[in-house]
């Protein structure tokens, strides 16, 4: 393992003051919770107030996507490890402008323990409203949709809801929205070489030097199955294979491509999937109608990429147009 | 070496389909040449054209720098090879608006010559008017500035030239202006683990699994000296103590940060990265205006970084807070 920090028991704390620094006009650190980051642009519209939060690890995600236009917070947790409650609170508290906060957050059992938990804390002690969408976009993860993982598309969801919230909406709506962005979404992902847990020095997954892991989740959880490595051309065939066969994406529907790289994929290699992916789509006559392309959320240094996409009805489109202006994420 | 890709010799026409697909607001293919692709976005202020280019495998650099703000078109090489004089000449046909072109890219013996010769050609043929600034920041690489390499430095550069240009500068002030950025910015790399190049299989470079090599540029060209590994701390100390000891940044000076990943360094490190350089710039009361953090200008999944520092003086200050809107590069 390479990696290029401190002590390894700080790299959280580290990193935090290393984004502060860099985005002194969009974010700043909590009051409350030395593990909670408050956004510093806010639309005067918004009422509602949205709350993102995960495991470290996956920069830019969480923290990359406080700002104008999506999340006003977030609730940041150990490696892969999913934020305490007594932080989520703690942003929740800051954010909460009187008209109640939506949380969303990926399909992890810590991540739904703690939020819940989270929730019920602010109900009680802060007297403030919750909501709450779950991304579970991963194909690969179960059969069974609710027990689906959440991986990148949990972007798109983001992006929704800021918008339905920027637009004024009251929490109710805005819910109904991000629920309807994850609903409307699904992904998979492969790896190709793991990340190494800072702490241990181990590796997040073990694959040989001509191996690739289809369906891999975004800590390593295992796939549908390890294949020898193939191109470009033959493993997007089986990405969107799976994805399509969902049935939510037909002829003619407009959707968002995001092919997210996991850390260590060159560019270059996003750019030839998303070729790939668009050759698929104009095959099966669904129409892109916008793409998004690099890492947003990675797993460290993981080799391998997702596919996602997002069907788009009238309200969505509103949505996926409005512009948006966060450190790692800014549509004009 | 593990890459999602088909065959070899098609990584380049692939990405760039792939590129275009992703932006088609932004980016269009040159009628003139299939290495050459044009903006789609101009400032009507602008008079004069901004040119970039280079080797492929930098991603996003440097087609993704091609916007409002910034570059008006890029003339795309090989894998770390130069473009040739043919697509660098029909990008300046293409967006060449009769006031002159203003070519930036590195200094690397293939680009100075390619470019060279497609100056002339576009002077003699075209009757095109050319400058050009030669981006020389890597203090590494060797102690005459002249014989310097360019690294991630060029990106403030590809800036500053953009906003002087969008400014309704002539040809000669827009060069002047980026000229002073260049002359302005001072950048320092590592390397951690190599690149593959995609046809051969090689890497870029070697390392034993406990060293990294300090001044490393971004072609895997040696640098000062292979090392263990050391702590960001550390690791940044000496990046830090070699670019000051230019004498070109003082207490009191303003300064842009630029952390640039090469690929496949986590953005967890680059962002402890950061506060490295904030915590050595406080100690000698440099006063940092603005940081970029992130995977600016890479060497396809190399690991390591490199960090840059531009000087600000007023005319700096005003094109730096210039607004920008590429696709990889956006700034509100």
């Amino acid at each position: 393992m390479k990696k290029m920090i401190n002590n390894p028991d700080n790299v959280i704390e580290e990193l935090m003051t290393g984004y502060v620094i860099a985005y002194p006009d969009y974010i700043k650190r909590s009051k409350l919770h030395q593990r909670a980051l408050i956004g510093k642009k806010r639309n005067t519209n918004r009422k509602v107030s949205v709350l993102i939060g995960g495991g470290s690890g996956h920069e830019p995600a969480f923290l990359g996507y406080v700002g104008r236009g999506m999340a006003d917070g977030v609730a940041v947790g150990n490696i892969f490890a999913s934020p305490s409650p007594i932080p989520i609170q703690a942003v929740t508290k800051e954010i909460s402008e009187g008209h109640g906060v939506l949380y969303i957050y990926g399909n992890y059992a810590g991540d739904l323990m703690n939020f819940e938990m989270a929730s019920e804390m602010t109900k009680i002690e802060d007297d403030i409203k919750t909501a709450v969408v779950i991304g579970n976009d991963d194909v690969a993860s179960s059969k069974d949709i609710d027990d689906r993982r959440g991986i990148a598309g949990e972007l798109l969801v983001y992006k929704a809801a800021g918008a339905a919230a920027d637009f004024g909406y009251d929490l109710e709506e805005v819910r109904r929205i991000a629920q309807l962005a994850n609903d409307y979404t699904r992904s998979m992902g492969i790896g190709l070489s793991p990340c190494y847990l800072p702490q241990t020095g181990k590796p997040s997954f073990d694959l040989e030097a001509n191996e690739m892991e289809i369906g891999l989740g975004h800590h390593g959880e295992p796939g549908i199955e390890k294949t020898t490595i193939r191109t470009a051309k033959e493993t997007v065939h089986v990405i969107m294979q799976n994805i399509l066969k969902e049935g939510l994406y037909n002829a003619d529907d407009e959707v968002i491509v995001l092919v997210n790289g996991l850390g260590a994929t060159s560019q270059m290699e996003l750019y030839i999937i998303n070729k790939e992916v668009d050759e698929i789509l104009k095959e099966q006559n669904i129409k892109t109608y916008k793409s998004y392309v690099g890492n947003f959320i990675t797993s460290m240094e993981m080799g391998g990429f997702s596919v996602s996409l997002m069907k788009l009805d009238e309200t969505l489109k509103t949505c996926m147009d409005h512009p948006v202006d966060c450190p790692n994420f800014k549509e004009v």
